[in-house]
């Protein structure tokens, strides 16, 4: 039989928001490969799936173990948190089929998308994306401090919603607050800033702040965090930015 | 019985991308209030529901009798096609309640995300949103050309990915190519752009061209366009953007 490989994002938490596409395949997988938390997730549908759980700093060692799967013949389903092309483990996988065996460019390879965190993040407290936005990742394993300065301020220039994954960790205490301290140069006190905790989850948690109020404090790993362009703004217990720069009276 | 309003994202087109949260909300509405096409979507489950099909340009208007019906009493969905977050119907609904009865705000109102066309149409093509990006929508009947390209220069000079959504109608054949135009004069021509058609739904079409070679042409309404940044790049037919800078030797 001829192997396969989907990446499949499985959503930001709760099963319902996981897309019917995303359980088919992992339904169908002989394999599913991924970090051992988002695999725990997975109800157990069939006795002969092989489990393959990694570490979350793996990536790259993960996405070659389900290519020489696939290429060994197996229905394999690489299982991403959210989408897999955002921030998770699509990239990696075509990173390891660029850097690997030629051989493995011939796999039948395909990515099922699904619900991202800043979306779920968004839901939770209205329309904070509603106009023009950008996401960036403040972890600064992948890429310097100095890239992510620069993203920040030309998002800032742009006068763009910023989504900000990965805000903080133990490791990384820092790099939200030196985020927050480039924007705060551009944009008014004011500013409407949502931090959101396990959005798209039962535990989903808000905390509506300014971006002359806020702290680094209030993110950890399970955050992500909105910070408003110049239109966004607040009604009611919502916050939205509208689509259109003339109705921003 | 106390009315509600649940602003629903019904994923970029095949159903099996639609999340089971989002089928729920559907099949509990008394009343369904969308854009024609995207009522016809979605499968009669109950003869008592209400459809109020209305046309494309008038979010405001559905936003409001989405709001009267809810204050009534009624149990209602508007619906929105991929994540109703972005450039879609969550910030119109917003905006309504800002300008509207005062009692509005009471509401109960919740937004169910869902798959938007850029990750679908990422999806297709392998993994170029990869690192950080940026989504800007083309549609001048919202802003002005001059913030529009205010956001693409930022967004070249932060070397973020691109996704342009509505890059073109047969009303604005133009912005897109002033839009390659301004990115062309920041990136290499061999920089990977991709022309999106109909992404997740089974008539999806890819056409997978470059800055220096790409034409307006290629694109239509239902067309997402996807500009890579500087180390975007090809792998047999695949597209993808390394999540680490230090990965693009």
């Amino acid at each position: 039989m001829t192997g396969s490989l989907v990446v499949v994002g499985t959503g930001p938490g709760r099963a319902e928001l996981m897309t019917p596409a995303a359980s088919a395949a992992l339904a169908h997988a002989t394999d599913l490969v991924g970090y051992g938390p988002y695999l725990d997730r997975i109800p157990v549908t069939r006795g002969d799936q092989c489990r393959h759980a990694s570490d979350n700093r793996a990536e790259l060692e993960r996405a070659r173990l389900a290519l020489s799967l696939a290429a060994a013949g197996r229905q394999v389903v690489v299982v991403s948190g959210g989408d897999p092309g955002v921030f998770a483990m699509a990239a990696a996988v075509f990173e390891a089929v660029e850097r690997g065996d030629p051989a493995w460019r011939a796999l039948d390879i395909r990515v099922e998308p699904g619900v991202t965190a800043m979306l779920a993040a968004a839901a939770e407290v209205g329309a904070p994306l509603g106009g023009d936005f950008c996401a960036i990742s403040l972890s600064d394993n992948l890429k310097s401090w100095h890239t992510i300065e620069r993203r920040l301020r030309a998002a800032a220039e742009g006068d763009f919603v910023v989504a900000l994954y990965n805000p903080a960790s133990k490791a990384r205490p820092h790099q939200l607050s030196k985020a927050l301290g480039v924007l705060r140069a551009f944009r008014k006190a004011e500013t409407p800033v949502l931090f959101i905790r396990s959005a798209g989850t039962s535990e989903a948690k808000v905390i509506n702040s300014t971006l002359g109020r806020s702290t680094a404090a209030r993110a950890d790993m399970r955050t992500l965090v909105i910070v408003g362009a110049s239109a966004t703004r607040q009604v009611g217990r919502w916050v939205y930015t509208p689509r259109s720069e003339w109705s921003a009276s």
